[in-house]
């Protein structure tokens, strides 16, 4: 299934070492008016080559074939391309040969039967650079309706934004070099990912999300939840091993009585809210609120270090290390939150109205 | 979108206090022999009037209506209705002039501007009960081909089955009134629901997943990643405010070297793994290992007490404690969550093929 | 597939000789009032039991479960049985031992291994009395909007109207006992309709449909074309074999210079046509022009005679008439033509917007 | 809606004008030999710049992007784009300040507000190059597995194969320059288009369609049968009005005694046919006998003279003969006819399976 969404669908192809990552977004209303920066910017926040990314070089400029006349989308699909010009093959012939411990070599293999190989072939997250690119040009419809949806790094390691820190701006996650709104967190979590290179080894992190400016009654009942399509979204990003919003898995041990949301009239015949532990969203439909959620990455499985394995032979195998790797799946995965944030965001506004 | 899955799609209709809850179960292959004990028992397990459930009394007996000839499936869609027989609207009458705190009503009628607010109309939990039948259904075709999927009350409030405790069957699941495996942390649990409900309160917990006897290559890549769809399925339960499977959330605080899981060769020149932190799936795709996962339940947030809210006119209102309400969503969303994995796992077995 | 529609989501099940018909239509917008004058209409034109239908006698209530509050939809998804009460099984006994020729027994067989023979069970037209109450259900929404979808009978064997034949009501059509709305026609359709039943025989037919008051710019390009959409819809219906719009097949060996559409300027920065050989719909989308088309249906081949076969064990064997059938798929296809047009419309008209 | 298809999607981008045009196959089982005279061949056939077709010259060549590793598929999706190279957009200046009579000009800007006028922008049959390769892609399973899908010219302005000439080849079709398997239809439809042409006009005309090799029980029931995939498929080809299978529109007017397909053993327990008036499929679903039908396409709106319409400022214009365009949508509609059915049937047999 390599199609995302419902009334906004990204559809994507691409191996890491092919010659192109490809991508048809379906759905985009007409009218918009594009905006390059805004793409630009969102694909170098995830390009590689950063301070902690993997040193290899990709311009990751995105070709739009499709779907603009005059800089205004047309409702038509949107089909871009990002070449792939730093492709080292080499690099991974002997990797090609076994199984890497906690990638998807193994169930690739076992699923299809043939597969490429090259750099982790379709399951790279090289492919998440076609998901921001389709986020930042959902943007472009959700910016004039003041909808905001921000990620960020809250935790890697055991460093960790205190939970009293709620209150930042755009601006404070990417002046971050690990995009991270919270200086002396920034500051220890960019140590801890020093430390963790220099040891060959990776870690796990945490993202966190915050979706502001969408109005009440966005969202679908039952199995179309907007909570529930959110945690599809970040689960299918590479590395992603969990899900929560709101109070998450921490109010799963609370009370009702301290939990729940009082609600107050807002003096236009509406409602406030005195807390937000429902997160903006209650019955999967949002309630005006902030909708906040959390998205776990485990540590990236390729390591510094050699690993015991199998190869696809079936015998015992060493796996050295070789290639260009990333320490931590962060900071890199907050755009690729971002962009999955803005995708399901657009996608809901677009439901189908007479 | 009330329709959920993709080649075995359960399509469910249905208010709390309608005539009936009614689903119809497209794409169960033929041929499958008919178990209804299954399809009873897991009904039972769901029903209401536990010594921890809501008071209602509910048969829930299963009438199917379609798609058997002489107990056996014929490839035609399956429809069945669950009557709703003790229906007493009179008690939701005051509720259904006031927005409940951290309920939907508020984002039912954002969204819809018209809802039926009897018992939480489409909203109200009762809507689980067809899930539940159709993941019995769904069973008749996971049993004969061993495929396990067990679901267990993990913890409750603070009350939590110790992290080494994982060896046990589905008959330690289901001879525990609250549905928790482990004798001592079921009996703990027991007496906090009867501590917290003598409050007039409501607490949350975390029901865990095991899903064993799959083979390893089923599931989908990129946005259709098993674990993804499992999300998706598992946070559109009532009250879930959080997924993780594997490592999970914990995972995201550990290094690679301690959470890459070894590959051995299994001797007839497939794999084993001297670990899961990978919760069975990598990449989206089982690789042969149980898949594990755990699904946060919020408080629920009917309370036996007097809450502060908002009138539907926009006036301050005290909601009053009435109806009939459960303590905490566990045990009864054990039986859900084991049926919605009972579903995506069919369906993902169920995948096009020559 | 057991679900027709995008947007506006129509399931059914439910098999001849079960106990039931069953759907779920999803999608329904909230707030339109419900008018069940025009579902019990609808339902009684279609119902067996006329002149040239089958004796079988059923009410054909409509017995809505959910998705109404109030009398007025509240966007929940909409579920409706329809009770099979005038069920003789044994009739089909013998029958079932067969494979009847050009019915779908054979391919059915070929296709599930195990069946509902009964009646035809899943592949009988009696599905066709669901299609008929979600089309009676969508009307509730396009009347309001002045949007009127009429089918009606425009040939039964060689009878015909006349082509000039255009300009006539919803009441011509239904006041005629074939749902011919040209008097000469219907009374000759009357004629041939005797006449083929009084020897055993069965005749085919062309229902005309013709769409008013939809306004320019409904549907969707390339693969969702409006007359894409409506050619599946008409195709899927029991016995339909050809669907054409607009000139049609006719038109198919004419010249451009004779066959386009002129544009003039209506007076208000808009266009009207001169004529409509284009059928109301260009590039797939409407133009405001009335939209026409045809469905050719076959001969049903349940016939009053003796035919030649082959047992379900692979002997020859002759089929003898049993049972109750009709003469013709026509007068009873006509309002399924129309409810089909209906969902296709409403459906179109709920397209995604911002 | 810019993809096709359920269990093989093909979804496309990409306007005349433009860059290139560009789609995605998902679906496409691994461990497919890919086939490149296959892919080649189809291309050259539906390539602009033939006898009758118009002098854009356009080599068409298919870059595929992704999908393929060592020349076998990987079950990956299949990128591929084909770029627009003799692109004279100013011959379309002219043109795009009128809606073109019969085209989809005043429609899309209805739907859109915002469009691309350029050589018919998106709503140009250059999309249907994509569908050409996609169609030859999806063949490269069919091939193996003895399963051909033919399509022909049958008929041009009056000029028509006559009825009982049904034994042909592949070669005798693509030897024919106008794709007509009947050497003396064949001329006399060359002749009909030379004179066509001279005078300036455009004429319309019929593509036979036949699937041979199909086993019986392939196609899905009620709302997927096999023939409303087939008439939705062609019915979504530019300029196709019309569509039927099988004893089609002329069977409409016959008798059941003549028309029914009567079944003979085959001496091994399955059945034969003595007839094929159901085009290959009962009740949706295959029978095993050759797939038959019809493709009726109205003349080309784009004529070699004056016409009157309506400027998009609402005045009245007069749009002059420009650019470079078809006499008839057949004979390059041949090959897009062949590739839909491809399609559809590479989906029909990728059904879901246990």
């Amino acid at each position: 299934m390599n199609t995302f969404g419902i009334n906004l669908r990204l559809t994507t192809a691409g191996e890491s070492h092919g010659p192109a990552m490809c991508a048809i977004l379906d759905g985009m209303p007409a009218g918009i008016h594009a905006d390059f920066d805004t793409l630009e910017e969102a694909m170098r926040r995830r390009a590689p080559g950063g301070k902690f990314g993997s040193p290899r070089r990709e311009p990751d400029k995105v070709d739009i074939l499709s779907g603009l006349y005059r800089g205004i989308t047309t409702g038509a699909p949107i089909a871009f391309l990002i070449r792939n010009r730093d492709v080292r093959s080499e690099d991974y012939e002997s990797i090609s040969t076994v199984y890497r411990p906690s990638h998807a070599d193994y169930t690739y293999q076992a699923r299809y039967g043939h597969t490429d190989p090259r750099g982790g072939g379709r399951a790279s997250a090289r492919e998440t650079s076609l998901r921001v690119a389709a986020g930042a040009i959902a943007q472009w419809a959700l910016a004039p309706r003041g909808i905001d949806c921000a990620a960020f790094t809250m935790r890697v390691g055991s460093e960790a934004i205190p939970s009293e820190f709620v209150d930042f701006s755009q601006d404070d996650i990417w002046s971050s070099p690990v995009y991270c709104p919270h200086k002396p967190t920034s500051d220890s979590i960019e140590a801890c990912l020093h430390s963790v290179a220099s040891q060959g080894d990776t870690v796990g992190g945490i993202v966190g999300g915050r979706i502001t400016g969408l109005p009440a009654g966005i969202g679908e009942p039952i199995y179309g939840k907007l909570h529930a399509r959110l945690a599809a979204a970040m689960m299918s990003i590479n590395a992603a091993h969990g899900f929560d919003y709101g109070m998450g898995f921490d109010g799963c041990c609370g009370l009702g009585s301290e939990l729940n949301d009082v609600f107050d009239p807002d003096g236009h015949g509406g409602i406030s809210l005195r807390t937000n532990h429902s997160g903006g969203i209650q019955g999967g439909i949002s309630n005006g609120a902030p909708i906040t959620f959390r998205v776990g990455f485990k540590p990236i499985p390729t390591l510094g270090r050699s690993q015991s394995t199998v190869a696809r032979d079936g015998s015992i195998a060493i796996l050295e290390p070789r290639g260009r790797h990333d320490v931590c799946a962060l900071p890199r995965a907050v755009p690729v939150v971002q962009a999955m944030a803005r995708l399901v965001i657009l996608d809901s506004l677009l439901s189908p109205k007479l």
